[in-house]
């Protein structure tokens, strides 16, 4: 479950602004605010089924969008580099690592990799 | 014109993948293979102005989703700052710059860049 709650999360950043608001609403309180079903249902006025509709058409159009455009894959593929190059930099020695020209470079990545 | 043919160049790599197959297909002519409205024209058996108002509709659309998802922007952030960080590690001396280490993240950093 955390693994698919990360997933819709990481397409939600990606793509949630091509969504309807009721969508976006929907994911975001059963996603990122944990609302259950019941809760999302009253605060919409709907059936439970209703609102599990309306989850499940809202992944169902931002896998559509990572299947159709695969920016979140190629966005991981970059980060994958970024961190590789962060590895390498931070297995310097000392006298090299502690350099602010590398500081500065680490301090660059670090903040790409850990948003 | 460069500017515009290079912006929307960059906007169809991101979002090419959302239009339709004749909207690709006429940007990626005019604007990729350089034809003219009248060689389009000719090859879809339409006037120039259909040709025009395809053209006009697929940018459209294009700029439509980087205004709502902003992910070319949030992509030339990126770069900006893996740019940068290629900058202070160039600016090394020799003796840090050509440790295996620092080539090693030179190289991966490179790769992001000049795609």
């Amino acid at each position: 479950m955390l693994d698919k709650v990360l997933r819709i999360a990481e397409l939600y950043d990606f793509y949630g602004a091509l969504l309807t608001d009721k969508q976006r609403r929907c994911l975001e309180m059963h996603y990122l605010g944990d609302d259950s079903l019941a809760e999302i249902a009253e605060e919409f006025q709907v059936s439970r089924q209703a609102v599990h509709d309306i989850l499940r058409r809202g992944e169902q159009l931002l896998a559509e969008y990572e299947a159709k455009l695969g920016l979140v894959a190629r966005h991981r593929l970059d980060l994958a580099a970024i961190t590789q190059a962060r590895a390498s930099l931070e297995a310097l020695p000392p006298e090299s690592r502690n350099r602010p020209e590398t500081v500065r470079a680490l301090e660059l990545l670090h903040q790409l990799t850990d948003r």
